[in-house]
Parts: C-alpha cells; structure tokens; sequence
C-alpha cells in the first residue's frame, strides 16, 4: 500500500505538505499542490477515509433514515433510496442506511458520531425526529415535509399541483364523479403521514372549487386490499366514472377489483395513477395512467442540497416542490 | 459534549485506562472496569464511532453492494436489505449502501478505506467483484453464490430444494405438464444471474427424474412481460395444467393473461409461486401460492456471519443454503 509518506519523497516535499493537500487542511502553493497530485497519481496513491475523516473531522458520511418495520417501502420510495445513493457516490459521499423506527432509535444511531449530515424519509406532520437533530447540531434534510416547515431544509412532492393535473384531465374528458383510493390513516403507522393527509386535502379543496362531490375510499398497502375498496366504492357509489389513485401498492389490486365485478377500465371508471413510480407506470398490466412520481429526481436534489449545506454551512435551506407529469396509458377516457 | 477525560476524572483513573475500556485495545481488571463504566452511563458518555474507528483501525462499517442502475430490486432483495440493516444495528454495525454498477466501480469504492468488510448482493456465476476483494484483503461474503463457491463465505437459497418442494405439491395433486416461468437470462444484466440458472438446472433435473417434459416460458422482471409469458405459453403449450413461477415481478401480470385468455386460477392452470416474498404473497390479488423465499433470515444470516468474521478472523467461512415453506393460497388445485 503506498502511504503519504511514500508520495512526499517522490514530490520532494514534507509529509506534513502532502497532508495539507490530501486533507485540504491548509493552502498550499499551486505548482506545489501539482506536485503532489502528479506523485499521487503516479504512485496510485488513494485517500483513505477513515484517516481522511479523523483528520478533517468530517466524514463525508450521511445517513438515510426510513421506518423499515413500520411499513414496506414502495417502489417510489426505493427509486428515492437509490437515487440518493448514487447521487452520493457523484459528490464523494457515503449512504448508510438506518432503519430507524422512532426518535429515541435515532438518538442512538446519531450519537455514535458517524455521520455529517442525514436525510429523513417518510416525514410526518409533526416529526418527532426533528428535535433530535436540531438538539444534536446535525444538518438534515427531510425528504417529504411537517405540517409547517419553515426554516428546514426539504424537498417534496407537489400534491396539490398532482392532483390539479389529475383533476384537470379527467375533468377535460367529461367526468363529474371523481373519487379518490388513498392509503388508511387509521392504520397507527401512517398517522400524519404528509402525502396522504396532503393528498387528501388538496382533493378535497379542489372538488369544493369545482362543485364535485368528494368521494374517498381507503386501502391499506397491498393489492388485495385494493381489491377491497373496489368493492365498497361500487357498492356505496356505483355512479363514480373515474378514480384518482393516491396508493401505488393497492392500485392493481383496485383494477382488478373493478374488472372482476364486471367493470370495464376505462369504458365504465377510468383510473388515473398520483405520484406513481415511473418504473411501475410503464409495466403495469393492465396499463394504467398516471401523473408520474419524481421518485429519482426527489432522492438526487435531496442529497445534493444536504451536501451542499455540508460544504458550504451557509448554504441556505433548500425548500423545494417537484410536480409530476400526466403519463396517459389507455386506463382514462371519457365516461359513457 | 462529555469526553473520555471527563470519564476518568469521575472514575479515578488515567485517560489511558479508559481508552482501554473504550476501545477494547488492552485487557483492564474487571474491578476498575467497572468503575469506568458506571462514571460512562453516569456522565450519559457514548462512544464517537470515527474516534473508535482510527483507534481500533476498525469502523464497524460494512457495505451492502447492489448493481443499482442494472435492474430494479424485488421485494424479496428489498426484505433481504432491510434485515440486513437491522442486524448490523443488533450488533453495533452500521450498513452503508453501495449502488455499485462492476468490478472497477467497486475497486473505486474499497479503495477508499471505510468499511471494515462487504456483502456482495445479485451474485452472477463467475462474479468478478470476487477478485477485486480478494486482492484487497476485505473480508465479505456473499448474498447469493457463484458456480464454484468453494472457499468462500455465502448464504444463499435452496434453489433446488423450493423447485422440488413445489414440484411435489402438484405432483402430488396430479399434475402431470407442469411448466416453468422464469426471467430472460438473454437480458445482458442477467447473464449469469445465479437464482434463475440454478433454479432452471433443477427443474430440467427433477423434471427428468420424474419423466415429465420440461416446459419453459421467460419473462422480464414487470407484470406486463408475465402476461405476454402466459400468451405465449397457451398459443405454445396449451395442454400445461400447472406452472412454477420463479420471477415474483412478472407473476401478478402472468396470471392475469391466463385470466384475460379465460382460462381459471386453478381450476384450468395452477399456478405457484417459487421464492416469492411472504409481504407479495400474503396480499397478492388474486391470491396466489407460493414456496416463499427466506428473503429475511437471508439478509439477518449473511450479516451476522460477516459480523462474527470480523470480530473473530479465525471463524471459517459460513455456507448456508436455505430452503422455503409451501404457503397454499388458493391458486392450486388438482387438474380437471
């Protein structure tokens, strides 16, 4: 293994010079740092992070927290996960994963000192993890955001404006009986979850506005749950044309729910897909529209704003709200 | 923030006595390790992991490397990740995720010196990963097996033995054509892929042994490639009664088409699912039996053999194979 030591000789300066180049502890003259760098490459010469960390008190190690037990992750939250990760790997930075189900658990994980920075996922209302970052001095970014975020660092989906575009074309296509598939809050692990209770929300605001009638059915995370509320949405309300859904696991589950019952997608209801994963969008069989998720996008601006408030500490909080785009795929039309 | 000297002053001892109690580098008499740690839970002092790191050169680190951007992970590699993570925490370990495309990136990513072992996740035949660890010197174990996996550490499944525990199931119903769906190894980043070769060589294995004649329909990893699977295996084979289904992803689309070409589920084809996740299985819609796949234990299992290596370089090499339970869910049946 080739040491600094090695890579001082063959530059011909002091050890404690290449340090400061290796670290970036102190400037050090250009043609000299050339210098270095031209001993460093010739000798294949690698920083090691451990070293490097210790001696920059700086990790370059940022942690990603989501409820592994709570609930599975969906396959917008998995492209969230990877893209974040590799996005990391762009600007020389670690992902670790913490599968942290409270903010006592994080309490844990964050004093061990490991990590720069963390990015919390599946942010609720009034996310108690919040306090223990801020008492702890760790900079952290929320994928998905509280009830009132002012001051923090996040980056979200746009669900109101998902679900104007949602609206807005099925609504083009004639429909006037609009319902909405969203998860269950009543389920414990999704109390204050943001994207339902936002979702939920601007649907409701947006149907006011447009003299609907607010028709909400609800599924836990599966397809056969799906399947369900299929059922009870053409029991309760046979005269609903077009569902939008808020629920990426249950929705297969929902269309087969209405075809088995006789229904056909989309002469008889048109289903339209919110904050869908593109991946899932362009496979799903049968084929279902959808305003698309900006799952990968979400998970790269998340990192990056985290690690350019790491280099630069007076980097501003990045608060930003990525729309969706309409995909149709054959599963919207007009209502009979 | 507490420090270690603030430890020894509250214990009476030197500071060099606590780091030998911190950091595990010297044996301390019990009596005066005891006393350092009532003055550690006193004074609520925890343990800096990068401090611990440079003075044990060990940073309880290990890495989880997955080829990413090459194809999306199931629900059963997503269960094999999440226990994986929650392991390491049960043992003071911290899971970093590296979405690592090959060989070279993965050199990159070693090279730097931050973890103190690897498992190796997607395992292909003739894995060159392999070489690049071997050659640093990092512990790791696989997640999967190569072909000739003499040597190494590797927690796999049973490939052969969930082709015969499904094989028997309808044997034992009185199927007689049984087919199998499986994914695309023409798809270049499957080339290779362990589970669909081995799970492939025992179903053409068992298939002779039993004389049955060997069926088998492919797919990519999406719902909508198991539904074009199933048109294909009516218009090529229409006279198969029951059909193995290794590739979890394509399986909802797959039955499906047999749905769509009118054919019932199980009374015309039976269909059963081979190292499918308990999570999809449990909440398929239509619901649908399955040998399940121990994607847990998998991830808890190769871990904690990794864990143990590092603390203990003496243990030998653990090579576990892990079978799955038949789960009946409706979707078999005796032929008509």
């Amino acid at each position: 293994m080739v040491t600094m030591q090695d890579v001082a000789d063959r530059a011909g300066v002091s050890l404690t010079t290449v340090s400061f180049v290796v670290n970036g502890t102190k400037p050090v003259a250009e043609r000299t740092r050339q210098r270095v760098q031209t001993a460093m490459a010739d000798l294949g010469y690698r920083r090691n992070v451990v070293a490097r960390a210790l001696a920059s008190r700086h990790s370059r190690i940022v942690a990603l927290v989501f409820p592994a037990l709570e609930h599975r992750l969906s396959a917008t939250a998995l492209s969230i996960v990877t893209a974040a990760a590799s996005a990391a790997t762009g600007r020389g930075f670690n992902v670790v994963l913490w599968p942290v189900a409270g903010a006592d658990q994080l309490e844990d994980y964050v004093s061990g000192g490991l990590v720069d920075g963390v990015l919390l996922m599946e942010v609720t209302a009034d996310d108690p993890r919040i306090a223990v970052l801020e008492r702890r001095g760790v900079p952290f970014g929320l994928i998905g955001r509280t009830r009132e975020p002012d001051g923090l660092s996040y980056v979200d989906m746009d669900f109101d404006a998902m679900v104007t575009t949602g609206l807005d074309h099925l609504v083009d296509l004639g429909h006037r009986r609009i319902g909405l598939l969203i998860g269950d809050l009543d389920s414990p692990s999704w109390a204050g979850y943001g994207p339902i209770t936002r979702t939920e929300a601007a649907y409701r605001a947006e149907a006011d506005r447009r003299d609907l009638d607010a028709v909400v059915v609800r599924a836990a995370q599966d397809p056969r749950s799906g399947h369900r509320a299929a059922d009870e949405l053409l029991a309760d309300h046979p005269d609903v044309t077009a569902v939008l859904a808020l629920n990426e696991a249950a929705l297969p589950g929902f269309v087969n729910g209405l075809l088995a019952a006789g229904r056909a997608v989309p002469d008889d209801v048109s289903v339209l897909g919110i904050a869908s994963s593109v991946e899932a969008i362009a496979t799903a069989d049968p084929p279902v529209s959808a305003v698309v998720a900006p799952g990968p996008e979400l998970g790269r601006r998340s990192l990056e704003a985290l690690v350019d408030r790491l280099t630069e500490p007076s980097t501003p909080p990045l608060q930003l709200l990525l729309g969706g785009e309409l995909r149709p795929a054959g599963s919207t039309a007009a209502p009979r």
